[in-house]
């Protein structure tokens, strides 16, 4: 981690922050110290004993609105490996459906003891709603169209490990931009980090305010946005969202945006190719390219659990040595 | 807990059952050793590590045929701070729908080494007949319209937390008493405890046989009730449970019997407010009441994990010192 | 466990294989070290710590996509008693159901940092497939109508514990051969440590290729396969795999083929009767035999949790001595 002043250690710069929301309010220096301390836990993968007992006796609660399986088991095995205790509030079979409001779910939580409650909402907002009202610390695993600040820290994490350097790189964004909060978590860490964000889809799926924010531009042209990119971040199609028919047709948008190896021509050649997960394979990418030599997808999943084990760390201000410095366990 | 003596310690009264199925067959002495109990594992919950490895290698199998995630993530919890292995057997993906017989099941879990199964049914009854048949501990996380004995000591518990005591103590109890095993348990537990039991609701949800138990009192009047009330307990109204329309509407049940500021003017100054949750706001407690200075609804939460921790560790039959006397871990 | 060596220990005999897919490719002394290792770790439930610190730090995750609580139990049991992080990956909440391809949603696991992913799938073959393309350790928890390769280990476990031998002894399969990946699991191993085994049912449900393997033999005769029989073992009637219309009827199938106490006159004296359960009191077994002397019903059960602790250990390369030769912790 290149652009980090090796004088400055974990222990003398505390993360002040209780709840982790968004990554639009974070400072550059916040999120370098995030994936810093990744970078840490992500060397614990390699030992047979893949757990540290930094977080034991806490208590961590999935809190899940909208299905995720894979987000919901990153984290669970990010806390796990914390040795945390990890508990998964099942909505479906909740009080939530007997009329509980949200605000009295997460009261009843945090009367048990969770230390952190780990929430999907399709409410933009509704983690900061939270977060002013209990004593968990609240981490945002997706909110609306609004952020899903771990899945920007681990793909920042991800070039970071690949390139060393946000500096100078063209990232482009590639998709339905309007419903992604996965681009607009990106977007806020990435230009504050340095890199260049180009967003690139069809006109009815980019908000036009983004073009005016330090460091975005938009592009409506592929080829265009793909020529030079250090990083292509493909963004999933979902149908679910798109009621209103924003484009014609998966056959329309993928003869348009579709990622191929013919149209990485004039990438760099060591472009990276990126994917929140699950992929789509033959629609926004093409199979050759999913499993090609630029796919990071698979490594942006392993990052995922260093990350977020990262943020229960900082969240939770143990004060104790980072595992990149102490020994584990 | 100034009414147990100061000589009695955990130790010399080791709590003799295996089951917990019920209060109504519980001594007071018994009930009042799961409380002091309690206490000691409350202590721990101020802590940063909430853990205690009482009982490290034990199972705990919950055993859900109806929903309640409260409920079971409130066991998980206490399971998982005591150390032990929690399982949550899924009921609707599991051989009950193929046809398999209740006590096949528990057998097959016990068969797989449980050492605890918590259970609750829709039949009243079924945990007392499975305790005759196999070797885990049962323990009754509610059955129909029988007991919620674990609900019962956490009230208890909390009552005697904030008042120091139950004798000379009115509890009213309000709603829907004939459908709720909340109910039993209550009454069960605070009238052996010495306190003054007040049943009220409208006449068709209460059973006039409870009139005729020791310290039990029935009223259909609200406003004499919660006069001099030190508490008050607050039913869910569950409209699932009531089939037969046994009071006309919510809105009338509402202007009956719903607690709100205005009528709780001639309560004692210091009542409490309980509520089993979940909460309908606006029906049988107002905003006001659920949010004011009176509610110790979220306590009663948090004693439940402190009680449901007590209760598997007076089970398991352990020896060794309660963590109020000993260091935990 | 009398016909294995003295003088080989589990130490200087390693366990090479990376996968558990099947029982048809293993050798008798793969099958007898499993066994082997099994008894060691059956030992340890009778302790009242019954956990192992082997695989501690090591995660597994199960991933099953066909209903079977009891099998993922088991295996959940299993992994937690070896001190594992285990993670239920909910299939039907998936990215599955999002499109994901089988081998997508199995790297996404791996890449999480999945050491074994134990895995049930309705396609025969499917976790071969994903052997070949991953780098965790697969274990079959049951594929289509192939293999099920850890109920024939427990099985096998359960006959060589009561019986002490295999050599000589004569075991009844008896049911729906056709359709029952239990049948040839059990098959495989049976033949392979020297047991006669004999394969009986409807002429429809017995595919007359499998009378064609070393050791078996088919009968359709009921009364005779039982006559002088070691081992009885009982498939379990599954409508849902019928859909063809193999036999009459439920009460026809109870006529001809139901195991119950008359029907057991001339087997040996001292027979055992097994079923992988879950059992349908009345059709394949009667009330008396299910609950009587010869059962060992339960038994496989609690030998399955141990089974399935020796196949992980196995798995993992653990090199440190087995629990039985060891001390736990």
């Amino acid at each position: 981690m290149t652009n980090t002043p090796k004088s400055e250690t974990v222990s003398e710069r505390p993360f002040q922050r209780k709840h982790l929301l968004g990554l639009e309010e974070l400072s550059a220096e916040e999120i370098r110290l995030i994936l810093e301390t990744t970078r840490g836990f992500k060397d614990i993968f390699t030992r047979s004993v893949k757990k540290v007992p930094t977080l034991r006796g806490r208590t961590v609660v999935n809190l899940f609105f909208e299905n995720s399986t894979r987000t919901r088991t990153s984290f669970e095995l990010a806390a796990k490996r914390l040795s945390a205790d990890v508990v998964n509030f099942a909505v479906s079979t909740s009080s939530v459906s007997k009329g509980e409001t949200l605000l009295d779910t997460v009261r009843t939580i945090e009367a048990m003891g969770a230390d952190f409650v780990i929430m999907r909402h399709n409410c933009s907002g509704s983690p900061w709603y939270l977060s002013q009202r209990v004593q968990s610390s609240v981490l945002n695993a997706g909110d609306g169209t609004h952020e899903h600040p771990t899945q920007g820290l681990l793909d920042a994490y991800t070039i970071l490990e690949k390139k060393g350097r946000f500096e100078g790189l063209k990232v482009v964004i590639l998709g339905d931009i309007l419903h992604s909060r996965v681009a607009r978590s990106n977007m806020w860490a990435l230009t504050k980090l340095g890199a260049q964000v180009v967003l690139c889809g069809p006109k009815t799926l980019i908000p036009e305010s983004f073009g005016k924010i330090p460091g975005v531009r938009i592009s409506y042209d592929r080829e265009e946005a793909v020529r030079d990119a250090d990083v292509i971040n493909l963004l999933r199609i979902q149908l679910e969202r798109q009621q209103r028919n924003l484009f014609p047709s998966i056959r329309e948008y993928r003869l348009l945006y579709q990622i191929n190896e013919p149209r990485l021509a004039h990438a760099k050649p060591d472009v990276l190719i990126m994917h929140p997960g699950p992929i789509n394979r033959g629609v926004e990418i093409s199979q050759e390219v999913a499993d090609g030599p630029h796919s990071v997808i698979n490594e942006q999943v392993t990052n995922g659990v260093a990350v977020r084990m990262a943020v229960l760390y900082l969240l939770s201000g143990a004060r104790g040595p980072a595992p990149a410095v102490g020994e584990g366990e």
